[in-house]
């Protein structure tokens, strides 16, 4: 299997290339490292890059940014980050990605715990997961040749402990249980599907 | 109590000014309409709309577009319609209007239930659904001096039905049913919630 991973190089990424190695070969991508590079703030970005990979079996994006601020103080502009990165950037993998995946294969995205668990400073990453949970959903009833789509969305994981004091009584993921959602979402047949690590 | 509604105009709109008028001074708001004029999607027009009318008790927001189309040939342009109306028209309607609410008074917003429950060519407002109310939980816990907010989430509504034909299977929901979810988040005291009326 052909198996692309966007923001390999990240705490998430890291292990999730380590499990799904195997017999599988693997496409590491960053914006600055990896095999090939892609910006998924820029949809010519994207293009240029599904265009140089070719056809694939899986693509699992683990990146994107987005802001951490207070409310109080908040502008369009900083709620902007997340919406162009983590959600728009990852939305575009799909829509682009959907021209030039293989049938039966698999779009896993990255959303996170806040969707639903909202933390003081995190209205921007909660609406950003929030948002990609429901693009998740709604993807899976209108992509083609059996092509698949789901979210992993984790709690704060065990290797980011500089997170830890801004989530007050969450309790920190391992990240094997982490890296088994992609796992699961690569190698089962789920789609639709919200997987949480909570 | 001076209330005031983004999208009075609209099907949903006309029936929760209808709603809340009471002994309240209303403030209808359109984008054309309306005792008062508003672009959601510019800053700078919500800067100018909240200086316009002053300090108020509660804000409705019945408004906001969103794009219905084919996932296979979905764009970033398409994307980007209900991001910058419906979702990031809300969220500045908020992130703006939190300077000029009354201590105690209220945000409503507008989300959906294709959040949750997808249709074919729904994607963007999925995605867009799902957003607001993730917004709407995470900036309950960082809003000040007691104000509120709340999103209200209905199905497809019995005064739409050119609607009908999209969400084949889905009870259209009443009118009074939707309006008395708008009456509950105003007049109730509950914050951070998403009213379903499913």
């Amino acid at each position: 299997m052909k198996i692309v991973i966007v923001g390999a190089s990240g705490t998430i990424g890291k292990k999730v290339t380590e499990a799904l190695r195997g017999e599988n070969e693997i496409i590491t991508v960053g914006s600055k490292s990896g095999d090939v590079q892609v910006d998924i703030t820029s949809t010519e970005s994207i293009e240029a890059f599904y265009k140089q990979i070719g056809s694939f079996d899986a693509l699992v994006s683990v990146t994107g940014n987005a802001h951490f601020g207070p409310l109080k103080s908040m502008t369009n502009a900083d709620f902007s980050i997340g919406i162009q990165s983590k959600l728009m950037g990852q939305v575009n993998l799909v829509l682009i990605g959907q021209r030039y995946i293989n049938p039966k294969g698999s779009f896993t995205l990255t959303s996170g715990i806040l969707s639903d668990d909202p933390i003081v400073l995190g209205a921007n990453p909660s609406t950003v997961n929030a948002a990609i949970d429901g693009f998740t959903r709604a993807a899976a009833i209108e992509l083609e040749n059996n092509v698949r789509i789901n979210a992993v969305s984790a709690g704060v994981v065990e290797d980011s402990p500089h997170y830890f004091p801004y989530f007050p009584g969450h309790i920190p993921v391992s990240m094997d249980r982490v890296a088994n959602a992609y796992f699961k979402s690569v190698f089962g047949a789920i789609t639709g599907q919200i997987i949480k690590v909570w």
